[in-house]
């Protein structure tokens, strides 16, 4: 339960490629299949003007939209937990953009923290932010409310920033228990956000919508330019229509989240305490040393922050793929 | 016969990802499958202290090599025809870097030409090309012999250039009649290179191969900044394994070359002539307008320049899917 | 003869900056003499709506402004010749943007050239130009026409580009005995220009107008972010004054084509033959190895390509503190 | 007392340009006034083999020298406070490359929040810390002890970091009265530093010196293409020379040190408290809204954070130009 990109693909997305040997299809996103699964994820969130693209990765799809978004001395605003500023090799600076970031408890951006970072940028000396980049679910697992999202979108349009979400766990989100708002909203409150695939039954693909109409021009080239643009792009076309043609996409996230719950039941039970409180499928706890040990070479785990005498913090990750025997197994280790 | 990029994968190629259905692999590359090719690449060319990373595209490879490899002032010298120059929407310009350029009759760098622009670029008012880019095949479907390879090199070797070489269609030239060298010697007159999968059997996915030891360091940063480190790498090393371990690779070149031998030699038979000598697997030939309406909504095929009155050039690509019954359809139209 | 910027500045421009020590002035270009420079060049070209921004230097100009107008798949058209493609080092290029050219006999872009590079990048494949860039005077000191402007801004609305105009030497064109545009025109034809300070008697600094209101916005946060914004703004203002408010910044320019055209006559009665046609302050002529040897040492002068048995070619520069007994003396040479 | 930029310069480096008129010079820096000012930079810092380069202005400088060290994915660590983090609108993201950054009490580095980020960095989804960027002065005006910088080169060695010093006030730094380094010690412990001049007597300019052998290949290549290579370079040497002949240098950044000392003096007695300690031109103290509103208009002075309803922190610089009778007006509004 290291993660979730650490099998191939859900058997029908697996059987949707094997189906289509033998087809001859248009390169580079220009076929049928990714002009259906378009056609699907507009549908799926009611907004039939969107631009939808697929790309192979979620770096890629942060990369090649923040930079696709923003002038040269225009910054982004992120939690500073947040994806593109600690794990994505510097992408965003590298592209030339700074972000500027807030420390937060749970991971989730807050409007006071934006906007006091929106004023105190009041002059050429300093970035300008233009851009406020949320993760939902988050890093932490936590999941925006509709009402905190909101509460961005106002902020952002107080200070004419673009509201983008970088959605690699969207379905998670989605599929917890806590949600109060649905797939709809996602594309009402945000100029642009991507759908994960990759860690939720695809073997490699995310689908990025741009809602904002100032933002859609020449989006092709922005892909092709930093090599996201694939020459088999069906490949995408064909496991999105998958996931998305009968509600498999958010079924897939409601196994992992369950798995994930009861997980956090069994250590609960066990009396340890999860710092972070969360209904998605990601699972953190503080390991003293020695369940630390106890834990290692039997079960995968990602290391959460430093190692120090008392412990370490830990994460388990659960997926479309994780069963309930193997939460049994790991439970039985504490 | 569009293209070499218009089917999934070969159905070896697939069995292998089913087959690993149920497996769980550590991520971003980091998995055995991915060590076990890798060690399949090195024992290939002869070259057991290369580095070998797995990327997504061709593009995405190109771009992060290059930048990884130069300083911002360095450039890119390539015929004016790559595709680096032309078809990859400015993707080194975007990295920083300048590529100059010289016209080839067939697509082929000369190293008189190479020496040329190193010796006129001498001073700090200039960039300072740094790096030869060559694609073997080219871009045109003609083969580098090994004689013309080593010119470069020693051109190369006298303006401290490094050679890379894009090898998209490297198993094109590989298996191609006129072909006189190994794949070591590719590895062994190059400072790096990579593998084409994408457009020989594989879902999407290339190998570079890093042979230089100054150019090999932290590139797996430069790979994960470029958003070309994709988190379920294991599907690029079980495809590339599938391929080398028991010579498929080769063997689906020689079939595809084999196919557009029958169709240029249908041509000739038919009087058509063709404007590029070449015997891997591209095919080009000038469409007279009469031709052209013909063949169009028959057969899928690429505009190779601007259409005038007298006709167009148009280019057919073969692959490992096309099929002998495929070619006599189409020379059935001349 | 070397350049025209091997000098100091001005007497007067020197006594203007002596004349202001004493007083106190607010930082980065916020002072009331670079305003006033700033409505002085705004009068000059009767375009009261221009923004104007000064900054120390041509290379700094060009990548600031050209990097703030265009987003990153956007590329430049312009002469092979130009300064920007070969002698500023790639400064475009670094700033990520892929600069496309054509040959020129005499350095001028033409309607037909920039019309055929802007059909021929018609696909998300290949950069999408942008911007044209011409430097007038030439870098050959050739002067475009009011007609031939004209007719670049005509093929520059067909294809949606923006006319950028590389002044450095934009007096010595406007003061040319050829000239049939006023500076007026300038600003009429162009989106965006700079007026040269550096080689038309200023210690150091250049004026650029931005004409197009699209592309005025923030403009000096890239100022700033590309490290143009200097501290000491005002200087650049108190001299831009000083050459503006009484027409001292032709006058200059005057001299320098006058005693441009004196080397010129003196160097056809020897039958000398000029290899560009230009009456601007730049002479081009042959050097053969003879004379090339008895210039060498005696005065200053640029070689201006390759060195072969027969000669070379050289360039000779006046400006606006070249003098009459100067030209003399190298014209004892030939 | 707004900063220390406000006026021309001093009167004997104006002297040293009008001095100047009627010779002719090299262009580029190539010309002998330069190499001379170079020579003495390498004598002042008893430092033969340095590399020594005039360019602009501060941000220049730093982002010139900066994306000239460091290839992309490495990145930059330096106290939050720091200039380039905060002031030269992401100028150094721009050049590609993240900064990472703590919180310091006073503006100055430390060696235990130095080698916690270089550790924390320690995997490829990560950046790569190469280089730690400090100021001496600071931005506080503080200045860093011979064995706090000592601490700090120890942990650069520790974790192969260069160690850049941002040296605009360091003439501020060695006049100071707490100062216990020499020029030497700043070569010595540094892998590179600037020398800073617009701030202290001089129209504009700065010198860069590169002790570390590695970081000086093709220096003047990238000075060029980010804009830095200025056409009149002579300019750069002549003031330098002139500040660096005789000691005038210190001599100017002494008297700015000892009109801050009597400013402090006078505040202390009047008792206001200064919010920041540091002896050298610049001076922090914390103004109620009574004493700002009796300030302003009458007294020049940057706000040095955001204004509430008890006041606001403000910032004084004291320069070569500030005379005592300037002081004494000031004092007279507490």
């Amino acid at each position: 339960m290291l993660n979730d990109y650490n099998t191939t693909g859900h058997p029908r997305v697996l059987d949707a490629i094997l189906n289509a040997a033998g087809r001859r299809f248009s390169g580079y996103g220009t076929d049928e299949e990714t002009a259906e699964a378009a056609g699907l994820v507009r549908r799926l969130i009611a907004c039939p003007d969107a631009d939808v693209h697929f790309l192979p990765g979620g770096t890629q799809t942060n990369l090649t939209a923040i930079s696709a978004f923003l002038r040269p001395h225009e910054a982004v605003i992120s939690p500073a937990s947040s994806h593109i500023y600690v794990h994505e090799t510097g992408a965003i600076e590298a592209a030339g953009h700074k972000i500027v970031t807030f420390l937060t408890p749970d991971g989730k951006a807050d409007a006071a923290s934006v906007r006091a970072l929106a004023e105190g940028h009041d002059n050429e000396h300093m970035v300008k932010p233009k851009l406020l980049f949320i993760s939902q679910a988050s890093e932490l697992g936590t999941v925006y409310t509709r009402a905190e999202m909101a509460a961005l979108r106002e902020v952002c349009d107080e200070h004419g920033l673009y509201l983008y979400i970088d959605g690699a766990r969207i379905a998670n989100a989605l599929a917890s228990s806590s949600c109060d708002f649905t797939f709809e909203y996602i594309a009402e409150v945000s100029d642009a956000f991507y759908i994960g695939g990759t860690k939720n039954g695809m073997l490699f693909g995310e689908a990025l919508v741009i809602v904002n109409p100032l933002l859609k021009a020449d989006f092709r080239y922005l892909m092709k330019q930093r090599g996201g643009l694939i020459a088999k792009g069906f490949l995408l076309g064909i496991q999105f229509r998958t996931l998305l043609e009968d509600g498999l996409y958010l079924e897939l996230a409601r196994h992992a989240n369950s798995m994930a719950e009861r997980l956090r039941e069994g250590l609960r039970a066990a009396g340890i305490s999860l710092f972070v409180n969360n209904d998605a499928n990601q699972v953190f706890l503080f390991a003293p040393a020695a369940l630390l040990s106890r834990l290692e070479n039997r079960v995968l785990f990602e290391h959460w922050g430093p190692v120090d005498e008392a412990g370490t913090p830990i994460r388990f990750v659960t997926s479309w793929a994780t069963t309930a025997a193997e939460v049994e197994e790991v439970l039985k280790l504490f």
